[in-house]
């Protein structure tokens, strides 16, 4: 059972609730003597830390995380790393309003209904701020893996705009207040967002994701499936409604010609495929190509337009949310999604490393 | 860990290769005194069976199934309950042409990868076959929901072509061939699919399942969400590579406003949603609106046109694949979807009672 | 959640009743390439089958295992392995008589409290007969765990009457009917159980079983200690009040210096430990060294003298077991101990192995 | 998998080292709306705490916790609860000398074997300090059992000295430093302590523990029987190495009929056991009868006499502890016994609801 622990032997423990005194995660199973310090860590976490631009909520966390156990000397210890951020900025008297309130699109009403109470403040547990927790476990996940696997992600749709592909690049990723790989799409959703935050509105987001370096191997029939977890892990982050890898929902209307990730031999013995339709995993179990998933981020629930909904003596109500919100919250799930990908990555690596020791790392063949 | 096992208190493990002596599955936790027999299962077996239509495989599978356990008189005794069929038209012969060689976009080359060696026969493990025991698995599932909730399942997009949901009929889903609520489409994909047939090729599709009347409350904060859950179960069907839940990737196009599902109170105390772009699931967690979920399944990988692939020994090769083949596997996912929905549903309606034995099972307020 | 599962990485699920048509199992998680075929299990499954001697009972079950999946020309897949026996001698109308009264010391009177029914036709899931498949997984995690490992068991107490360590000699084991490691106390144990059974009454005892060549480093703090789970799976066992490891309840009348396996290392780099009063794990780990373990057997709660008792209408009755019985149902607790400290060692060298790749096999220092 | 997580639904993963900056835990799956403060937790973590009395350790630990999440307004919200405690006395030089060689007994060699590496500080993380969290936690599933459920713990035994149970007094257990219930033993037990304490060495003890009021019905066939989850649990507390049920070893030689416990009904339909042999388990289950369990510590490895070892780099040592230690850790485990027993129950409760959530709070019948 895993109400708030994700994975099986990279094991993510999270805690804490928007406006308590703090949030941290546990992370079990991570392999000794890794170097480890929260220098690893802390580069993620300002990736991911709202204030940053205009088009992120102006919340300020400085996020400073600690590291209270399973380090000595800078080396992990095969024992539990607990991570540690106080909350600093959280200022409970902005959300009185939604106290009693539910808002539409929002987990106010299912918390409510499941426990007969909820923390109202802030969102409490379903706010996004328990996502930092995994970007500082993704970082972790990272060390697992090693740095022949290469995680990044971008955003390749905002409010139905799409990124060309054909001018993808994964530098302009940094330059950006968007992790937009297209600087002409980039200049568009500037506008679009400018406008959605004068009118108190949102927009919603597809992110896309991507790990190279990954050994085939990974995954395993028939209810561990690697694309099983990625998918579980992605539509796990707040507001994700859809998820697909490789060609996904278009696969639809593709023929089984066109969908056949065709293989020729390299001359060293690695298995070259010539396409990518699988996004790097066939029958659950990665290919040795890179693996590419995308999913899709509704737009933020809390807005500034007044809308019908209830209240919890069971009245009908008027609801409008003030307080600081994204009028993106798809452009933040950008780093949440890679340390997602990262944590099911390195659960996967160790899953596998335990039933096939000797499995290479890379598409070779003759196998043995 | 959980390579064959799905779910937590509602626990389904399958085993079984395509060409082997039996399949089977252990479904436990099953509360005592359910009634239950071979007769509550065999139905939704008799639905999945191939052979059935000239659009799938011809392959002949009676697929019987025996309780061998965890029923005594007609009622479930809170015991593990085993299912078993065995395997009667096993003609291996047919597929020696595949035995060292991997079909582009087929689970051969990872398997390969991953253990250095595989049962070729029929796509051993990797086949569609272990999907009938998720489909028995599902029938006990629905037993333990009760018969108020609803689960059905339709094929809304065949190679590219979609239905018109203005002519959606859920009484046509068991008149045609395809699972498909509109006829006019039907009449369509019988052209499309005639044809993909004679050229040896295949083709994509879309899958719909609904549940109603589902109690509010199922899922949990943070990692056994339900929507991640059902993302989880539905990609780990074979050929899988995209979910959605409620209005999916649409929801990148909307705006906040959009996107709300606003609430009225109804007389009697429960909460009315105005509409149900959330797919029934508000942050993790059932509202008690329709829980509606697609996916998309890829074509075929077992194709009549050459492709170009690799042998075990390392060598460049061609390879045509022979057989029995489904033209649109997807049409057999759409009991396989609904059966993993009925799973996913049952398990986290036990976790659910377990931390709340008092919550409603309507979304009524005060909700005490 | 597991409970009908044992393991989590080599995981075993059983399924059967007693009198139902078959007993069965599956073991997922074992690696791929290991030769396995039916010869490989079908001798412990002989050693445990009861109708061997006077002293178990009579019931004859050839108890003929099948693997039904998971192996393929003699070499385990990487897929799960289910193994299948079919119930030949079921004689359910011996158990008429206890079909509405609860046998004092038995499950009879918890089962019907919990799940308000029982399958009363032998014992049900609560009959030994379970067992069958324990042994049987136990095989398997034999293999899994090398020739290295060689794991053994003796009965070391029966009704009170201890062996002599003096006497101790493993060969003796296989030459009588109770496992007894010491002649001379066989020849008293079996005047003891002529008695007992002549009085239709039964005799408690204690079983020690012993692995050695297990590698250092199996165990995990804090909850997946070596013994924590040892301990965990040998109290699973039918009619088991206690374990202890090592010195177990002895250690607790010796002082720290009496306690303290003292080191000094062998020319080859080696820790040998000069006594083994942990008996094989510290902290919860294994040391390399002979890791022994002991469990006591109540006396088989079916006799044939009156008990007082109540019925299910909740009467009072009085209650006489007739039928096949053991006198001393710890004679067949033997080789189902051996295999369950086989299916725990697997489990931890599968856990070991995932988080310590590089672990040395041997207590070797320095470690790097 | 669960390194350092406990339990299945009331789940407690636990973190930190001896001498780090803190330990803490997360308990999860707690039912929402529970009153809790520190208040409920704070008693039993300053009956646990070390320098008490002059018969355990003298570091001074005030053991402050706080709850960081799970809780708003004094109640609990059904979300992670994050238990934190600050490590304030961690004197690390006293422990310079232990740093590369490895006490006999301890935990030192088998984490340098498995890792590579120990965080030798006080132990690190296989010091008994992690026991608080335990504690801590064992309060909360106090909370979820109910005020209908009563535990309590006693020593029983010191170097051998047993208790007489005819001069058993549970009021006695709060008056002395022992946990003894009987004033005459806790007088030889001084003495004996005061003897050990000057000669630098150390004692076992076996300490009882009873949880009195729990429901029939907790547990459940085949691998998660209360009594192997009980055995599981007592196991994994540091320097134990036996656990007992009921008569435990005892029942080895009882005969059939001296060990059933006998049954009548009470005029209000409950069944009354007349002697409780089986520990109020039978068949892994529980009968609504006192739960009863023991178990033995032995005596702490670290010693002032001086004793045989190796050190990291393979060379033969003597090592002599200095330092703060108790002479006898069985002392402080009483209520973490305690504890582990509170923490197997609710975790059983609420798996037994899940499953049987009509199931009676007492032995009744008839059932239905």
């Amino acid at each position: 059972m895993s109400h708030n622990t994700f994975g099986h032997l990279f094991r993510v423990t999270t805690w804490g609730e928007s406006h308590g005194p703090a949030i941290g995660c546990v992370v079990d199973g991570v392999p000794p003597r890794i170097p480890l310090t929260e220098a690893d860590i802390q580069p993620f976490l300002d990736r991911r830390r709202p204030g940053q631009s205009k088009f992120v909520t102006q919340r300020q966390e400085p996020d400073v995380v600690r590291i209270l156990s399973g380090v000595m000397d800078g080396m992990t210890t095969g024992t539990p790393i607990a991570l540690h951020i106080d909350n600093e900025d959280q200022r409970s008297r902005d959300y009185g309003e939604i106290k009693d309130r539910f808002r539409p699109g929002h987990a106010d009403i299912t918390y409510e209904l499941k426990y007969g109470m909820r923390d109202y403040r802030g969102g409490g547990r379903s706010s996004a701020r328990e996502t930092a927790m995994r970007v500082a476990a993704g970082a972790i996940a990272r060390k697992v893996l090693g740095a022949g696997v290469v995680l990044r992600g971008a955003l390749v749709n905002i409010g139905g705009d799409a990124v060309d592909r054909n001018h993808w690049d994964w530098a302009e990723v940094e330059r950006n207040a968007f992790w937009c790989p297209d600087p002409v799409a980039a200049a568009r959703w500037e506008a679009m967002l400018l406008e959605a935050r004068k009118a108190g509105s949102s927009l919603g987001a597809i992110i896309e994701i991507e790990a190279t370096g990954v050994p085939p191997g990974l995954g395993a029939p028939i209810y561990a499936k690697l694309d099983a977890d990625i998918a579980g892990a992605l539509m796990g982050i707040n507001a994700v409604k859809g998820v697909e890898i490789g060609d996904g929902f278009a696969a639809a209307a593709l023929s089984g010609e066109g969908n056949a990730d065709e293989m020729r031999m390299e001359p060293d013995g690695r298995v070259r495929f010539e396409s990518n339709h699988a996004g790097g995993i066939l029958g659950g179990i990665s290919t040795g190509q890179p693996i590419v998933a995308r999913f899709v981020v509704k737009p933020t629930s809390s807005i500034l337009t007044p809308r019908r909904s209830v209240d919890r003596a069971g009245r009908d109500v008027e609801i409008v949310t003030k307080g600081r919100h994204d009028p993106c919250v798809g452009i933040r799930a950008v780093p949440v999604g890679e340390a997602m990908l990262a944590c099911v990555l390195a659960d996967h690596l160790l899953r596998h490393r335990a039933q096939n020791p000797d499995a290479p790392d890379v598409a070779r063949l003759p196998r043995n």
